[in-house]
């Protein structure tokens, strides 16, 4: 109901939930800073450029969007990212948290696998002027990871 | 913890919630398209530029944000954001629905009374070149609220 993956859909969240880095993803497993048996949290690969660092939290199994989530999955991400928020705001040191979960390509969906994104707001920073984004380093994702580690 | 609401606060949401209309809230009963014992929908007073007629959906109970919001209610919040979604998808036919939650002032958070938007999209619109708001005449929402709720 209402998908926009392909048939052949590659997923690169699966791909790194279920352990692998390969090319299909730019997923790396460092990126992983929380998993259970229902939903993981992970370093967005791609950088917002005012606001880098975000955070998306994400079912392990793969459904593409909120209106096919089954409900204890759903449970699970709301908990996991208030969880995380708190988080991120002791390792950030931010002044906001902004939740945003964008469904179908209308509302800027790129991976076709449902995601909350978390992102730390500062005052007056550019994130409502500049949604620009990049896909980051690798190794510009491990401190984000391991600092939200601690607080977890 | 985080809260920016003063002290002598005046909840617009509560107010709507407990039934009333006065000066101190742009909300209108006829906006409250959903109600149960946790959370309840509406249509927002202020509508988006390129996407009038958003809803949000509210805990009864007062709580600021993401970060103070009880397990039970934060379900709820979810389960029936999921519900309204859907109810959007038939009733705007809109090709997707953005997601948004703002903690803080530096998330752009208004109202000190935790809600979750949902958005409506449109193909090609201008949400994310355009964020401005007005506050739309009651009226103007009568016919939203309305709507959905022959699909709920």
């Amino acid at each position: 109901m209402y998908n926009h993956a392909p048939q052949d859909y590659t997923c690169p969240i699966c791909i790194a939930l279920d352990g692998n880095e390969n090319d299909d993803t730019w997923i790396k497993q460092a990126d992983i800073f929380y998993k259970d048996d229902k939903v993981a949290a992970l370093i967005n690969s791609k950088f917002l450029v005012s606001n880098p660092g975000h955070v998306i939290v994400v079912p392990l199994e793969h459904y593409e969007n909120l209106y096919e989530l089954p409900e204890d999955i759903s449970h699970r991400i709301i908990e996991v990212s208030k969880m995380v928020a708190l988080a991120m705001k002791k390792a950030r040191k931010c002044d906001g948290i902004t939740v945003r979960q964008n469904n179908e390509p209308a509302s800027e969906q790129h991976a076709f696998h449902y995601h909350m994104h978390l992102v730390p707001r500062f005052n007056n920073d550019e994130f409502t002027l500049n949604d620009e984004t990049y896909v980051s380093d690798p190794g510009d994702r491990i401190p984000y990871a391991q600092e939200l580690k601690k607080y977890l």
